[in-house]
């Protein structure tokens, strides 16, 4: 891996689960432009449920490969702070990436040709906020053009988290389950399709449409969505509701 | 109108009712910064109320001509993603706004010399994610001094919703209503005084005075809000509470 | 003092209890860039608990002197605007700080050399939004270099809001109170320790350890939180719900 050309004025982006009031992310942004003062900061959350490392890894998944090359991402969702988890920064596919070793980098370290390495916590640091002494510090110094071997050895075996796979049935469907809720009560599930079919939940049988207008307003419909996974909605309203959904309700999809 | 010059760093601004976590907004700030790289990106709010088209124009009033011109201006509240609605780019006073035809942008559409065109929808768009693949590439575009006839067709008739208007009743006073309630519980109405006068609401009679404190503790009053519309407010208090107002109460003007 | 050079780029950061959707911070972020169009704005938080000027003097605590110097920190928090109150601005430290004068800007006010200046309010400033019409200038001059002294005459008695001191009891243990509750449910105290110890709190005679993990999942402990203090934690839970705290709650420190 060749580093990434530090760009004259580059993007570090924020995720957490801090929520804002009470600083820590505020803290963080001060730590980022204190290493790097031309850095542009982009939030993308810090309304995370609390500690919900696979939600945020999902949500990471959407976005990291959106921004330019050369992006630094931070995600600080890390309910082992302080405990003997590692602290990790990644390159992969032109992008850097900072976080816990708990699985929550896992969308970039699964690309092939991903590198990381560990970052030491200087004694300083407060056992309870790496993402002030750890993250942030590590993701300027990215952002000011360092490379990523410079920040530490190399991590042999980073945790990794995986979306659970869809599973064969004997009728030849898939059955997959619901992976997050969006806030309009659309229900992502971990199921794909390039031809149609329909998809049984909760005593449904839904066509699988290309859109919400594609169904009266108030009927359920299945579609792909805009990461290509298939989606439980509602046209002009909300799913999860009207269906009884949440994370893990079982999904079945029939071929076409 | 001539294209306003392209500013060196242009701002970009969004509003959506994506809230955050879900990753939405990222991928659109991504999808922004891809095609805009050295564009400030600045958040106005992505906790709209879902599908509120009318609260997110009345709130886009409020700001989209306190931004220098040349200043590009997203709006995503989207309920009609995926229909046949058209998508919109808008240069207006100097300033750009891109969103869907749904009337969000009318605050911009109805100043004169507003010109507007219809942002062609490229195959690969998600039908579901506009915000993402038709809107931000537009801002982008924009944001990099794109002139406006570059990126559509001219927009025949735009939709445009509009604040109702007062009445005047036969007394000589003027009926109107709370068109939304801030976070303060302060009722915003559709009505305007350069005089005084007083107000009639919920079986209260207000008087119009200057500001919150011309007021005891805990009383309602009635001022002139700071976008010049008629305001109903409780001192240190909460008038949407106080008063058992919401969007829709009648409100009536007596003059002084 | 001397005026703190002008950085190229400016950063000023917001902090306010506006929430985002009524468009009152959108519209001080568009003030802002009008007067100062190359500065970076940095959203500490808009969702302040409104009115609670105590949180946001300790949230402004946690993070202002942690961003660069040349810094410029905007805090709207202000339950008086419109009311005879001040309006200031103060240079401490190499930063810069607006906002009302009522204890909100303390942190900054007791750093020796600091310095305080009253800001006019000019005769178009609507009376209840003094955060887009008499603070963001401010801000804006700031960014743009402008010094300290040139926005108004010196404030000769700023108001100070302070955290309550703990008092020293017959027994030689320090009496203190928890001064806020963070998302997490962590409960911060105005006590600390250099040397451990023991806390007592609510019943509960707890350690004071090092980290979340020195305790085994849903067991309360103390320890010394990021900013020095200390904090009443549940490991892997939530403190305040677990013990009952809230702000005020009594706790007493046992030296080791």
């Amino acid at each position: 891996v060749t580093a990434a050309a530090a760009s004259a004025r580059a993007t570090v982006t924020l995720l957490t689960d801090f929520s804002t009031p009470d600083g820590y992310a505020g803290e963080i942004k001060g730590a980022i432009l204190t290493g790097a003062p031309a850095a542009q900061i982009i939030d993308i959350s810090h309304d995370m449920p609390p500690h919900d490392v696979d939600l945020a890894r999902l949500t990471l998944a959407r976005y990291w490969r959106r921004f330019p090359p050369g992006t630094v991402h931070l995600a600080v969702v890390d309910p082992g702070v302080g405990s003997a988890r590692l602290a990790l920064a990644v390159e992969s596919d032109g992008r850097f990436l900072v976080g816990p070793d708990n699985g929550v980098l896992s969308p970039a370290l699964l690309v092939p040709g991903a590198v990381a390495v560990t970052l030491p916590v200087p004694p300083h640091a407060a056992p309870t906020f790496h993402g002030r002494d750890v993250f942030a510090p590590a993701a300027a110094a990215l952002a000011s053009g360092a490379s990523l071997e410079s920040l530490g050895e190399p991590a042999p075996e980073p945790v990794i988290r995986r979306t659970p796979e869809p599973r064969r049935l004997e009728s030849g469907a898939l059955e997959g389950e619901v992976i997050a809720v969006d806030r309009f009560g659309n229900a992502v599930t971990n199921l794909m399709t390039a031809h149609g079919g329909s998809v049984l939940v909760e005593g449904w049988t839904l066509p699988v449409l290309v859109t919400y207008s594609d169904r009266a307003p108030g009927e359920p419909l299945a579609l792909v969505g805009s990461s290509g996974l298939i989606e439980i909605a509602v046209s002009e309203g909300d799913a999860a509701r009207r269906l009884g959904l949440q994370r893990g309700s079982r999904v079945v999809l029939e071929p076409a």
